[in-house]
């Protein structure tokens, strides 16, 4: 069988004034930024899903794509991990990632599928053996199949959670079989449509016992990876119990499992619970639990998970900033979960989205270490905060009582007088860099 | 002085029939509802601020009302204590609430306000000892000053973190002293307007170890009351660090005091947290920080804190309903943190839009009661969950792993199959009591 | 075949009191309401794609709904005709709404196409001349078909412009075959993704065109339904060009449609343009071009169409308020375009969720005309406004110049005073009927 | 008096390397871009009331800005125009825009109202005879005294309509007097909180009146400037009737003024209305009633209007990208109508966020140009619609029918077959200019 790709030759680190419509302009693997290779730094994943399952369908309209490999068979499946490694030859990104569903036809049961993702498993395996990317994380799909539609550990059916359970384990078997360094859980169905028919307190219940099984499942089969949580405010269900950062982050505390779990953030979810992709990793860094990043940009005016491949380089650059200043990726990477528009039916619109991504990615990463290289953003955020490096400072802050400080204020008859945030003058200082 | 609502007599329940435009049509404060009387299970509360001190501006016009007691002098604090009680005199209901800025005029110092704010608290209680409500809570106004533009206890100068400290202090003694049932904290300015300027973990330890020294506070002078955070997304702030029920959760949790601080619920901070009413109720019960409630509404279409008096029964009997579940309330009540049109300008305004408001939520309470005391919805939630019930799932989510648990699902070759969700059912059934 | 139905009687209006799960509690078809018996005020309308053609699916997950008539066969055409049937003997509702696509399976052509239509029609003709609904509207599928991903009238290619135009004359035929009262055109895929790709002005003249065609081509059959528009703000596309009644009347006098063309106004598309449902009524109402209505209901914390039925009877009173107001429908109706959730598997749970929307429905038209009876709330309207209805005034308004006003102002000194707007006095006057 | 802004020189170009934090790095108004001075290109304005007049308020505080000039009498107002021209001798921008209230006391009477106007009116033209910028557009403040609460010229209250009449003739007359080059229309209060008291008819009507009285003023008085309105959805109302670009052209041609009034645009507003900035340019050109800018940026996740100075390259050019294409400005210009966050106290700060956003303003048009010039995207846009360009499917768009072009596809047997949308490639393409 001859390549989807034929014709489209491996891309090369052009520069910014190449005029080859296909090539990296600002991705350039061994370019050395902040003394780390800039592939090291960024960790690209292509994500299997969306670049060679979705289909592009909408809720309003079916399959856009036609791809060779489409099918419910196991030679479709291996057709398409076939595909998956030409891109990826192509494109010579370190990483990639996959749900079991993306690479498996369903079984007639559990245990027909995990033959069927052993086998796709292996022929995977073979594949990287020969010189192919690496695994970023597994997951496993509880959330596409009607089984799961009213939740996978949150079910109000024993036996689902226990499928669920049996699901997860043949996919955390599969990730450590392929050595992958994270194990993702993403809860689509972990939440509710209607709380008429919903026990929050039972079901946050089973959530935290399931992600403890699954640390402990880790610990047992000495599987090193991380374990990683993706967190969504909603869609498809009305409210999912992995919210954003602060609430995976309680739910953690709650379970005991805030130093076994970290979070993969994604630009799109983060947007739709109302906060800023920067926002998101910047608390999880200060709560100890960043993991990972699914790379991708929603669009502002749709409030839907519109899941596009990132364009904004000021706004990429903020999140890599967040990132270096939290000291890099160790096991995370900048996955792209992101899909193409359901117009872009051809295969050079498939490379050229990732292209295009990598290299947006690049320059905020760029901008991000010149930034932290100049040092004058982190010196004006210090020095806002100078006056509580004193000793009296820490002092109040470490052993006050109300009445304590009120006394010394009503002695001193402190009057203190607000100074400028500089906003403008900051965000003038970024511009210069991105 | 004559009174501002003069003519204007004390609201009788006339039952829905009545004519007259003020009167109590549904709440009967006598009325007993699920062995309580509904004026202890609603706990109403007027909010001073709202209904005494705004003076009816928005970002793009001034003052549009016009109160014989505006003004920033003792004189007219007590003129505005004066008109309060005149109002509470007709409307009857058990309770008010306050900030100090809603009270007392500003002073030139930390000293003065004390003074004044002392000096109003004992007008204040003298009127209350003559008869009138009790006082829901008491707080404090750290977020209008220029002062506290950048935070109060999270401000990046420690002289603010202790200007409001000993600002705190004064208000929990002045709640205190009026008998207060709870003392709120609502961080209108812990926040940031930008990440650039912003240290998110020095912050976060910062609004902790105020809330400790603030519940410190609490045991050592013997107030019996419950402290509560207000969640709210945004709005001064860009980010708001009290996000909404799951977050503050976190937060206590973090700093030890997940059994000392409960969450005084919003409808519209609910709404801006892309969250209804009810599931932060039942999130925080499930959690156990349930304490009291701000009810009003908030404007679907308005992505800013509208603050308007609730008028939809179907949606104030869930919010109730989730209440009466979780036991309803102990120290808190039900705080109209609503305000008037700002076209609303005459005393007849001020006095219906209560009126309707409690009518409402008496609607609401026995609409919630009356579906309780039916069962219905209550038996049909537990019936999804029955699996659940037997001894073999409950083994399983205490002791189970991945590996016990796949191999039963292989064994028994599992497959569960989806069971309806009956949400319309469920929707039609509720539809019968509201 | 035995019925999907079997065993679910007929449903018959019992009274608020009544115990059955199954039947009508407000809807009574033969009250008379305002000198009209509900029925004829209310107009319903079932909606075939939701309710008989919808798979259950969503963006994360497939299929949920095994009905025995799903299938591309003539057969199964028939079956979901049948099966369509039945459940209208059992509610009795006196109208139905589709579209070719839910009808019949698409042809290896459009002439097949048209085939498979023209046979479903005549069977379905059949059915209805033994007794069963009208038809509200007829309507053609632009928007699922991968040939229309760029837009029907809208599309770049002329072929598909073509290609739309002969559908739709196959749907109008349909239409008018089946007495049809009103045929819709909603444009699901008239809007872009990107901007990038897009010629706006080209692409508005393309749709204006072809709506002068659809209208031609009604004068020239003798249909004499009503032409209808169905604004949508967005999704599928990033951007629709109907996006709510103001444009969409902008749109027909740019192409002199306006007396010629009305709206069909949808509650959830309504909500996702930023409007209210009872908004976008009264403005299509102002400006003469009110026409039918999609029932429905919108989550307001998800910003995707939800399409849930309707249960909330405060708001859907005042939409029909506005209806009333407006004249009650003509050729319009309540459609319900409405779908289960994908969870409510059980053939009861469709029937449910019908029943318990034309109460809720009835609730709201009969509160509306209560308030209408009542009279007070126009009053209040009117009083108002009556400063307008002097001859001075209209003179102004008429024939005044900034200058003729200029003088009259400072020769009187003129010092206009607000006067309230009585907001809340209003809304609890509402409240009282609903 | 000693200049507010003592010690800052006035701003140079100095290039994107200068190191000074104070100067123009890439707005360079000498630089000729696409045959035109970039000052002729981009025609910056600052705006008064944001700049000189607002006090650092937001719903929950009050002023933050200690400004000398600020006060209610004819003496500051004659401080603050001398600030306002000491800031534009060192911005140099070309232009400057004013409400009414933003450079005059409000006097007890229209009549003492209009000779403060006069008076600062003659002085501000002195400044400006003596060298200063020129005036792009005045505008009347018809929202923020209490008069106007429930409209202006959409008042239940016809005294209201006629005061409002009469201050615009005063401020159009101001206009007219400093050289204005248009003359903007906004209406804050157009629009309504509740429907339960609002006759959109009439309102309407008014409206429409309203503005035929300002056009035929300005054909009377030989104003040769531009009649702009400015859309916006709601805030401070709930609804306002300009609610965006499409609106405002049904509106126009109802009142038959499409070709006498064009509207003043502004990123924010768009945002708030659900579009993209450059959708409503796009659309405003496609329609021939495109006249203005107000530049400024909403925080995409607060759902208020937040008035932010640009920081986005990639946006603000494509905004550029669409007037460029539109022809450029005639007698628009890009307005700021920014406000410093209220924590930004320093002159330095007003200063700089101003040079920062006239330098993106200066990337994104450059890049704008600079795509426009290179032509790929324009080509590849012409090159979708080709087939539309052929005698045919003119043909077809002019003169086909239903059954004509039915006839054709039947046939031919057309099967139009999808190309793709080609989005990711030029959003590739665009990246490379900006």
């Amino acid at each position: 069988m001859t390549s989807y790709f034929e014709g489209i030759a491996p891309l090369n680190f052009e520069g910014p004034d190449s005029n080859a419509e296909l090539c990296y302009r600002h991705y350039n693997p061994d370019e050395v930024v902040m003394g780390k290779r800039m592939e090291d730094h960024l960790r690209f994943a292509v994500a299997w899903w969306h670049s060679f399952a979705w289909p592009g369908g909408d809720p309003f309209g079916g399959q856009t794509f036609e791809r060779p490999w489409f099918g419910d068979t196991m030679a479709a499946a291996r057709a398409k991990a076939d595909a998956a490694f030409d891109l990826f030859a192509i494109l010579r990104q370190p990483f990639f990632c996959f749900h079991d569903a993306d690479i498996r036809p369903e079984g007639g049961s559990l245990a027909e599928s995990t033959r069927n993702l052993e086998e796709i498993v292996d022929y995977i395996g073979e594949k990287m053996a020969a010189g192919g990317p690496r695994l970023l994380w597994g997951t496993a799909n509880l959330f596409s199949n009607r089984r799961f539609m009213a939740g996978a550990a949150t079910n109000p059916d024993p036996d689902v959670f226990a499928y669920a359970a049996a699901t997860v384990k043949t996919c955390m078997d599969a990730t450590r079989r392929l050595g992958g360094e994270n194990y993702v859980l993403w809860g689509g169905r972990e939440g509710y449509e209607t709380l008429l028919n919903t026990d929050l307190k039972r079901e946050r219940q089973q959530a935290g016992r399931f992600l403890q099984m699954v640390v402990d499942y880790k610990h047992r089969t000495g599987f090193k990876g991380t374990i990683l949580i993706e967190p969504k405010p909603q869609e498809p269900t009305k409210h999912q119990y992995d919210y954003d950062v602060a609430t995976v982050h309680g739910f953690l505390k709650d379970f005991g499992l805030e130093d076994e779990v970290k979070v993969n953030i994604e630009q799109g979810h983060a947007i739709l619970a109302g906060h800023s992709f920067e926002h998101e990793i910047a608390l999880a860094a200060a709560l100890g639990i960043f993991g990972s990043i699914d790379m991708n940009r929603n669009d502002y005016q749709s409030g839907w998970d519109t899941d596009q491949f990132p364009n904004n380089v000021p706004e990429v650059a903020l999140a890599y900033y967040e990132i270096l200043k939290a000291g890099g990726f160790t096991t995370g990477g900048t996955n792209f979960d992101a899909k193409l528009r359901r117009q872009s039916l051809d295969p050079k619109d498939l490379m050229a989205a990732h292209a295009g991504a990598m290299d947006i990615c690049a320059r905020g990463l760029k901008a991000a270490a010149a930034m932290l290289e100049d040092g004058t953003l982190e010196a004006r955020r210090q020095a806002r905060y100078a006056g509580w490096d004193t000793a009296a400072a820490q002092e109040m802050l470490a052993n006050g009582t109300l009445e304590s400080i009120s006394r010394r204020v009503l002695e001193e008859g402190l009057d203190p007088q607000p100074r400028s945030g500089q906003q403008e003058r900051l965000e003038n200082l970024v511009s210069r860099f991105v």
